[in-house]
Protein backbone atom coordinates (compact mmCIF):
# COMPACT_ATOMS: atom_id res chain seq x y z
CA UNK A 1 0.00 0.00 0.00
CA UNK A 2 1.30 3.34 -0.75
CA UNK A 3 1.53 6.66 1.32
CA UNK A 4 2.22 9.93 0.30
CA UNK A 5 3.29 12.55 2.38
CA UNK A 6 4.21 16.54 1.71
CA UNK A 7 6.66 18.04 3.54
CA UNK A 8 5.57 21.73 4.04
CA UNK A 9 3.37 22.66 6.84
CA UNK A 10 3.13 18.69 7.18
CA UNK A 11 6.97 17.76 8.15
CA UNK A 12 9.03 20.67 7.79
CA UNK A 13 7.88 23.54 10.09
CA UNK A 14 7.34 26.36 7.36
CA UNK A 15 5.21 28.23 9.35
CA UNK A 16 6.91 28.51 12.36
CA UNK A 17 10.26 29.71 10.21
CA UNK A 18 7.60 32.34 8.84
CA UNK A 19 6.70 33.69 12.09
CA UNK A 20 10.35 33.68 13.56
CA UNK A 21 11.87 35.09 10.41
CA UNK A 22 9.83 37.93 10.49
CA UNK A 23 9.76 38.92 14.35
CA UNK A 24 13.83 38.67 13.59
CA UNK A 25 13.24 40.83 10.64
CA UNK A 26 10.86 43.51 11.93
CA UNK A 27 11.24 43.24 16.12
CA UNK A 28 8.05 42.30 16.47
CA UNK A 29 6.67 39.67 18.66
CA UNK A 30 4.47 38.17 16.56
CA UNK A 31 2.70 34.60 17.84
CA UNK A 32 1.29 31.59 16.37
CA UNK A 33 -2.13 32.32 17.93
CA UNK A 34 -1.79 35.79 16.29
CA UNK A 35 -1.99 33.92 12.80
CA UNK A 36 -3.91 30.36 13.60
CA UNK A 37 -6.55 30.60 11.16
CA UNK A 38 -4.65 32.87 8.61
CA UNK A 39 -1.53 31.76 6.09
CA UNK A 40 1.54 34.17 7.95
CA UNK A 41 1.51 36.60 5.25
CA UNK A 42 -2.06 37.89 5.57
CA UNK A 43 -2.03 38.39 9.68
CA UNK A 44 1.02 41.40 9.73
CA UNK A 45 0.48 44.69 8.24
CA UNK A 46 -0.14 44.87 4.91
CA UNK A 47 3.60 46.97 4.23
CA UNK A 48 4.94 43.94 5.42
CA UNK A 49 3.43 41.30 3.31
CA UNK A 50 5.94 41.33 0.75
CA UNK A 51 8.58 40.72 2.72
CA UNK A 52 6.93 37.09 4.30
CA UNK A 53 6.15 36.43 1.04
CA UNK A 54 9.05 36.36 -0.23
CA UNK A 55 11.36 34.24 2.73
CA UNK A 56 10.89 30.74 0.28
CA UNK A 57 13.07 32.68 -2.50
CA UNK A 58 15.67 32.95 0.50
CA UNK A 59 18.79 30.91 0.36
CA UNK A 60 18.56 28.29 3.21
CA UNK A 61 15.16 28.94 4.02
CA UNK A 62 14.16 25.55 3.44
CA UNK A 63 17.03 23.67 4.73
CA UNK A 64 16.59 25.19 8.04
CA UNK A 65 13.34 24.10 9.05
CA UNK A 66 12.44 22.14 11.69
CA UNK A 67 10.37 18.82 11.54
CA UNK A 68 7.14 18.59 12.69
CA UNK A 69 6.36 17.52 15.97
CA UNK A 70 6.53 13.20 16.24
CA UNK A 71 6.90 13.10 12.65
CA UNK A 72 10.55 11.64 12.26
CA UNK A 73 9.69 8.57 14.36
CA UNK A 74 6.25 8.17 13.32
CA UNK A 75 7.57 8.37 9.47
CA UNK A 76 10.16 5.88 10.66
CA UNK A 77 7.44 2.99 11.36
CA UNK A 78 5.18 4.31 8.88
CA UNK A 79 7.99 3.31 6.09
CA UNK A 80 8.48 -0.27 7.71
CA UNK A 81 4.42 -0.69 7.04
CA UNK A 82 3.86 1.38 3.73
CA UNK A 83 5.42 2.22 0.46
CA UNK A 84 6.37 5.34 1.98
CA UNK A 85 7.15 8.64 -0.49
CA UNK A 86 7.34 12.29 0.28
CA UNK A 87 5.67 14.70 -2.17
CA UNK A 88 6.86 18.15 -2.06
CA UNK A 89 5.41 20.67 -4.61
CA UNK A 90 9.09 22.26 -4.78
CA UNK A 91 9.07 23.42 -8.38
CA UNK A 92 7.83 26.91 -7.92
CA UNK A 93 10.93 27.57 -5.66
CA UNK A 94 14.15 25.77 -7.87
CA UNK A 95 16.55 26.95 -4.94
CA UNK A 96 14.38 24.84 -2.55
CA UNK A 97 15.06 21.22 -4.68
CA UNK A 98 18.90 20.80 -3.55
CA UNK A 99 17.87 22.22 0.28
CA UNK A 100 15.01 19.45 0.80
CA UNK A 101 16.81 16.76 -0.72
CA UNK A 102 19.85 17.91 2.00
CA UNK A 103 17.06 18.45 4.90
CA UNK A 104 15.78 14.76 4.15
CA UNK A 105 18.99 13.24 4.07
CA UNK A 106 19.04 14.58 7.68
CA UNK A 107 16.17 14.69 9.06
CA UNK A 108 14.66 10.87 7.37
CA UNK A 109 17.69 9.89 6.07
CA UNK A 110 15.62 5.97 5.44
CA UNK A 111 13.40 7.41 3.10
CA UNK A 112 15.92 7.15 -0.31
CA UNK A 113 15.91 9.18 -3.45
CA UNK A 114 13.82 6.53 -5.20
CA UNK A 115 10.83 7.81 -2.93
CA UNK A 116 11.21 11.15 -2.95
CA UNK A 117 9.01 13.58 -5.43
CA UNK A 118 9.47 17.24 -6.05
CA UNK A 119 6.79 18.22 -8.07
CA UNK A 120 3.74 20.80 -8.98
CA UNK A 121 0.77 19.42 -9.65
CA UNK A 122 -0.04 16.66 -7.34
CA UNK A 123 -2.66 15.50 -9.45
CA UNK A 124 -0.57 13.47 -10.91
CA UNK A 125 0.07 10.50 -7.81
CA UNK A 126 -1.32 7.56 -8.37
CA UNK A 127 -1.30 5.81 -4.92
CA UNK A 128 -3.89 4.88 -2.12
CA UNK A 129 -2.99 7.66 0.99
CA UNK A 130 -1.83 10.80 0.80
CA UNK A 131 -1.27 13.00 3.54
CA UNK A 132 -1.17 16.84 3.08
CA UNK A 133 -2.28 20.42 4.06
CA UNK A 134 -3.59 21.97 1.01
CA UNK A 135 -7.25 21.28 -0.01
CA UNK A 136 -6.20 21.81 -3.50
CA UNK A 137 -3.90 18.94 -3.27
CA UNK A 138 -6.52 16.14 -1.51
CA UNK A 139 -9.44 17.46 -3.98
CA UNK A 140 -7.77 15.34 -7.25
CA UNK A 141 -6.33 12.53 -5.22
CA UNK A 142 -7.90 8.80 -6.23
CA UNK A 143 -7.57 7.20 -2.86
CA UNK A 144 -7.92 8.21 0.85
CA UNK A 145 -6.83 11.78 1.94
CA UNK A 146 -5.42 13.05 5.24
CA UNK A 147 -5.73 16.92 5.65
CA UNK A 148 -3.12 17.49 8.00
CA UNK A 149 -3.92 20.48 10.54
CA UNK A 150 -1.74 23.91 9.73
CA UNK A 151 -2.77 27.50 11.04
CA UNK A 152 -3.99 28.44 7.55
CA UNK A 153 -6.31 25.20 7.19
CA UNK A 154 -8.06 25.51 10.57
CA UNK A 155 -11.40 26.75 8.56
CA UNK A 156 -10.93 24.11 6.16
CA UNK A 157 -13.93 20.79 5.80
CA UNK A 158 -14.37 18.00 3.78
CA UNK A 159 -11.62 15.85 4.62
CA UNK A 160 -10.42 13.82 6.90
CA UNK A 161 -8.68 15.66 9.50
CA UNK A 162 -5.44 14.84 11.60
CA UNK A 163 -4.09 17.24 13.98
CA UNK A 164 -0.60 15.52 15.06
CA UNK A 165 1.58 12.98 14.01
CA UNK A 166 0.84 10.57 16.70
CA UNK A 167 -3.17 11.21 15.07
CA UNK A 168 -1.91 9.86 12.25
CA UNK A 169 -0.13 6.98 13.96
CA UNK A 170 -3.78 5.77 15.82
CA UNK A 171 -5.07 5.69 12.28
CA UNK A 172 -2.50 4.10 9.44
CA UNK A 173 -0.10 2.06 12.34
CA UNK B 1 -5.26 13.61 -21.92
CA UNK B 2 -1.86 13.66 -19.63
CA UNK B 3 1.75 13.00 -21.03
CA UNK B 4 4.94 12.23 -19.49
CA UNK B 5 7.97 13.01 -21.24
CA UNK B 6 11.09 11.71 -19.22
CA UNK B 7 14.06 13.78 -19.95
CA UNK B 8 17.76 12.20 -19.80
CA UNK B 9 18.06 10.74 -23.49
CA UNK B 10 14.12 11.47 -24.38
CA UNK B 11 14.73 15.64 -24.57
CA UNK B 12 18.27 16.01 -23.04
CA UNK B 13 20.83 14.53 -24.77
CA UNK B 14 23.03 12.29 -21.80
CA UNK B 15 24.20 9.87 -24.41
CA UNK B 16 26.13 12.21 -26.75
CA UNK B 17 27.44 14.16 -23.57
CA UNK B 18 28.82 10.82 -22.03
CA UNK B 19 30.91 10.36 -25.00
CA UNK B 20 32.15 14.04 -25.62
CA UNK B 21 33.20 14.17 -21.89
CA UNK B 22 35.08 10.94 -22.18
CA UNK B 23 36.59 11.79 -25.75
CA UNK B 24 38.07 14.97 -23.98
CA UNK B 25 38.89 13.72 -20.60
CA UNK B 26 41.00 10.78 -22.41
CA UNK B 27 42.04 12.49 -26.09
CA UNK B 28 40.03 9.56 -27.88
CA UNK B 29 38.04 9.39 -30.59
CA UNK B 30 34.70 7.31 -29.60
CA UNK B 31 31.98 7.70 -31.76
CA UNK B 32 27.87 7.28 -31.31
CA UNK B 33 28.79 3.70 -33.15
CA UNK B 34 30.81 2.35 -31.24
CA UNK B 35 28.58 3.01 -28.10
CA UNK B 36 25.51 1.63 -30.11
CA UNK B 37 23.40 -1.34 -27.98
CA UNK B 38 25.25 -0.29 -24.50
CA UNK B 39 25.09 2.30 -21.73
CA UNK B 40 28.15 4.14 -23.01
CA UNK B 41 30.26 3.28 -19.73
CA UNK B 42 30.14 -0.39 -20.70
CA UNK B 43 31.45 0.96 -24.12
CA UNK B 44 34.66 2.15 -22.72
CA UNK B 45 37.91 0.26 -20.80
CA UNK B 46 37.37 -1.54 -18.01
CA UNK B 47 40.19 1.23 -15.98
CA UNK B 48 37.81 4.05 -17.39
CA UNK B 49 34.16 3.29 -16.67
CA UNK B 50 34.19 5.06 -12.90
CA UNK B 51 35.06 7.89 -14.99
CA UNK B 52 32.24 7.51 -16.99
CA UNK B 53 29.88 6.90 -14.43
CA UNK B 54 31.01 9.45 -12.47
CA UNK B 55 29.77 12.46 -14.94
CA UNK B 56 26.09 13.02 -13.89
CA UNK B 57 27.48 13.89 -10.47
CA UNK B 58 29.87 16.43 -12.04
CA UNK B 59 28.68 20.01 -11.52
CA UNK B 60 27.52 21.37 -14.72
CA UNK B 61 26.87 18.24 -16.57
CA UNK B 62 23.13 18.20 -16.89
CA UNK B 63 22.88 21.96 -17.29
CA UNK B 64 24.72 21.92 -20.53
CA UNK B 65 23.12 18.87 -22.19
CA UNK B 66 21.87 19.45 -25.73
CA UNK B 67 18.35 19.22 -26.71
CA UNK B 68 17.39 15.92 -28.36
CA UNK B 69 16.93 16.86 -32.35
CA UNK B 70 13.19 18.33 -32.85
CA UNK B 71 12.33 17.75 -29.49
CA UNK B 72 11.87 21.67 -28.82
CA UNK B 73 9.07 21.82 -31.88
CA UNK B 74 7.11 19.07 -31.07
CA UNK B 75 6.90 19.94 -27.78
CA UNK B 76 5.62 22.97 -27.49
CA UNK B 77 2.94 21.40 -30.01
CA UNK B 78 2.01 18.29 -27.68
CA UNK B 79 1.95 21.14 -24.67
CA UNK B 80 -1.07 22.40 -26.63
CA UNK B 81 -2.93 19.86 -27.09
CA UNK B 82 -1.87 17.45 -23.80
CA UNK B 83 -1.35 18.35 -20.56
CA UNK B 84 2.29 17.90 -20.84
CA UNK B 85 4.27 17.23 -17.89
CA UNK B 86 8.16 16.23 -17.68
CA UNK B 87 8.94 13.89 -15.21
CA UNK B 88 12.58 13.36 -14.10
CA UNK B 89 14.15 10.30 -12.22
CA UNK B 90 16.42 13.25 -10.76
CA UNK B 91 16.43 12.23 -7.34
CA UNK B 92 19.51 10.22 -7.20
CA UNK B 93 21.84 13.50 -8.27
CA UNK B 94 20.40 16.05 -5.95
CA UNK B 95 22.89 18.26 -7.91
CA UNK B 96 20.88 17.95 -10.69
CA UNK B 97 17.99 19.19 -9.49
CA UNK B 98 18.67 22.85 -9.32
CA UNK B 99 20.04 22.20 -12.94
CA UNK B 100 17.73 20.15 -14.49
CA UNK B 101 14.99 23.51 -13.44
CA UNK B 102 17.49 25.86 -14.95
CA UNK B 103 17.83 23.87 -18.23
CA UNK B 104 14.03 22.94 -18.73
CA UNK B 105 13.74 27.14 -18.42
CA UNK B 106 16.10 27.74 -21.16
CA UNK B 107 15.10 24.89 -23.76
CA UNK B 108 11.14 24.35 -22.75
CA UNK B 109 9.83 27.98 -21.18
CA UNK B 110 6.45 26.97 -22.19
CA UNK B 111 6.42 23.89 -19.69
CA UNK B 112 5.82 25.63 -16.29
CA UNK B 113 7.00 24.40 -12.94
CA UNK B 114 3.31 23.10 -12.10
CA UNK B 115 4.19 20.15 -14.94
CA UNK B 116 7.46 19.57 -13.63
CA UNK B 117 8.09 16.22 -12.00
CA UNK B 118 11.42 15.32 -10.41
CA UNK B 119 11.55 12.02 -8.81
CA UNK B 120 12.68 8.60 -8.46
CA UNK B 121 10.44 5.50 -9.16
CA UNK B 122 7.93 6.51 -12.15
CA UNK B 123 5.37 3.77 -10.60
CA UNK B 124 3.64 6.54 -8.75
CA UNK B 125 2.48 8.43 -12.19
CA UNK B 126 -1.01 8.58 -12.70
CA UNK B 127 -2.06 9.66 -16.35
CA UNK B 128 -2.57 8.65 -19.76
CA UNK B 129 1.09 8.70 -21.91
CA UNK B 130 4.61 7.99 -20.77
CA UNK B 131 7.71 8.44 -23.24
CA UNK B 132 10.68 7.05 -21.59
CA UNK B 133 13.91 5.08 -22.75
CA UNK B 134 13.98 2.61 -19.91
CA UNK B 135 11.47 -0.31 -19.67
CA UNK B 136 11.66 -0.25 -15.41
CA UNK B 137 10.17 2.82 -15.99
CA UNK B 138 7.58 2.16 -18.75
CA UNK B 139 6.84 -1.25 -17.31
CA UNK B 140 4.37 -0.36 -13.85
CA UNK B 141 2.71 2.86 -16.26
CA UNK B 142 -1.01 2.09 -16.46
CA UNK B 143 -1.41 3.71 -19.67
CA UNK B 144 0.17 3.83 -22.93
CA UNK B 145 3.85 3.39 -22.79
CA UNK B 146 6.27 4.55 -25.36
CA UNK B 147 9.79 3.36 -25.25
CA UNK B 148 12.13 6.15 -27.22
CA UNK B 149 14.95 4.78 -28.41
CA UNK B 150 18.89 5.73 -27.28
CA UNK B 151 21.73 4.19 -27.81
CA UNK B 152 21.37 1.44 -24.69
CA UNK B 153 17.87 0.31 -25.52
CA UNK B 154 18.22 -0.75 -29.23
CA UNK B 155 17.69 -4.41 -27.97
CA UNK B 156 15.00 -4.29 -25.77
CA UNK B 157 11.56 -5.19 -26.78
CA UNK B 158 7.74 -5.85 -25.73
CA UNK B 159 6.87 -1.75 -26.01
CA UNK B 160 5.75 0.55 -28.57
CA UNK B 161 9.01 2.50 -29.90
CA UNK B 162 9.60 5.71 -31.41
CA UNK B 163 12.77 6.34 -33.01
CA UNK B 164 12.55 10.31 -33.28
CA UNK B 165 10.30 13.23 -32.13
CA UNK B 166 8.91 13.52 -35.57
CA UNK B 167 7.70 9.90 -35.05
CA UNK B 168 6.36 11.02 -31.72
CA UNK B 169 4.19 13.83 -33.67
CA UNK B 170 3.16 11.35 -36.30
CA UNK B 171 1.67 9.27 -33.55
CA UNK B 172 -0.23 11.72 -30.73
CA UNK B 173 -0.45 14.97 -32.97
Amino acid sequence: MSLFIDMDEVIADTYYAHIEIYNNEFQENLTLEDCWGNEVWKAVPEGRQASVRNHANTIGFFRDLKPIKDSQPVLKELSQKYELYIASAAMQFPNSLLEKSEWLDEYFPFIDWKKRILCGDKHILKGDILIDDRSYNLEHFDGRSLLFTSGHNIHSNGFERVNTWLEVADKLL
